[in-house]
């Protein structure tokens, strides 16, 4: 029997504007494409009639993750995928783990690889501008699989150590005041005034953004298909654009440079 | 005269299957495409001999967004280029504090938009397998724009909190030290077995990944070109795999599960 393979696909996230052509060649060549029901509703259009589809509910990441190197193993071409990038709170961390426990020898187990991606803190960050052009940290605020005493020191070394911070899974409905405590933590340590964005469905046809102040971030607006992006102390809001300065002067007198170009003959030809 | 525009684009990590079609499409419209010169030559070959090719030497930064930003005022479709994402640690972080700088109005600013990528950090926890599965940071180690002390606020803020790390600008000929010292401050409250990748010129023909450990870490093989991921207490080596888990558990009685499956004709008719 053939060799079968595992290719773990991040989507991105969402519009397919923004799924790499490695994202879409493994989309395209696996005989088994598995995942959560509504990400493989993203992809509906690439997949074709003969592929096999295991839409999977919420929840169920180890079984999927078994049941994908299973199926690998069996020889199959299987891809499994998650939206964003997959190894950021997604696809990644179960699969290997279930990989771990299975302790297959080099024979027995598939050929596995990794296809990054665009992740929802990208994403909202083009469309905010500048706002972690400096060193920022993402925090998952789901207490599901990791203790609130971990995720609130984890916000108040951030806060202390003035890091922008991308907060994933910020809110569900049976998951609805840690966003306010986070907020409260970094409220210490940062001005009421700092920029902050609710970047909801970012490239997708309901995106919907939110440009507000830490202390005037309406929590009960944010739900779980929102990341909360908040600025470190050095952050400023402009116009419609957030901007992290990573301290990069202001040179007034900068020419305005029409000159010096070169055509792509003339680039190839010479080394930089 | 037209309405100019000005197009922030990521090249991603350096091979060419990371470029997402928006940032194609981005290059393939713009008349006139600026950046570092290294960075033009990993896209030679979606270029056309007609478009305008500026390449810029590295520390013009400033000039450069300028430039960019004036020749999109004046009328001309620019592509403004970076590897990686454009707003971690690249051009997005200057661009915009230069348009905050001009102060133009709604009528004399350009339109500009910004197209996210695939950045080093996730290109290499791609490789690597799943070591960024739980909440990480980006610190740049590079204090030509910004204090070491703050720098080391933050790694000391990280090891702390049992952040994974990810350092960009990890070492050059001239920043020689900073690697080492990052490295013991974490070494301070992480165990020397932490597992720690250095990994070099990703998804470009040149890559090379070293797996070490915290205490084992070579500085001195170290370059602008790699990227230095360090696990928190959690993350384990297996094989060759870095994994941080989530927390997940092993479901050892979890099914092989070929049974429910749908076509694409299913998935799309129904809800999920």
């Amino acid at each position: 029997m053939a060799k079968g393979r595992l290719t773990l696909v991040s989507l991105g996230p969402g519009g397919l504007e923004h799924l790499t052509p490695a994202a879409r060649s493994a989309l395209a060549t696996a005989e088994v494409v598995i995942g959560y029901g509504v990400y493989l509703d993203l992809i509906a259009s690439l997949l074709r009639p003969e592929q096999r589809l295991l839409p999977r509910p919420l929840g169920t990441e180890v079984q999927r993750s078994r049941e994908a190197l299973l199926l690998a193993a069996e020889g199959h071409a299987v891809a499994l995928i998650s939206s964003g990038d997959i190894g950021m709170y997604a696809m990644a961390g179960p699969l290997f783990e279930q990989l771990d426990a299975l302790g297959w020898s080099p024979a027995e187990a598939p050929e596995i690889s990794v296809v990054p991606g665009v992740s929802a803190v990208q994403a909202a960050a083009a469309r905010l501008g500048a706002p972690i052009a400096h060193d920022f940290c993402c925090i998952s605020l789901s207490d599901r699989l990791t203790s609130w005493e971990l995720i609130a020191r984890r916000v108040e070394a951030a806060a202390a150590a003035d890091f922008v911070v991308a907060f994933y899974n910020p809110r569900s409905v049976e998951r609805h005041w840690q966003l306010g405590r986070a907020r409260d933590l970094l409220l210490v340590h940062r001005s009421p005034e700092t920029p902050d964005a609710v970047v909801r469905a970012v490239t997708r046809p309901d995106e919907h953004i939110t440009l507000t102040t830490l202390a005037a971030l309406d929590v009960s607006k944010v739900d779980m298909f929102s990341l909360v992006l908040v600025g470190n102390s050095q952050t400023r809001r402009s116009d419609r654009w957030l901007l992290t300065p990573r301290g990069y002067r202001v040179a007034p007198d900068a020419e305005s440079g029409s000159q010096a170009h070169a055509t792509v003959g003339e680039l190839r030809s010479k080394p930089q």
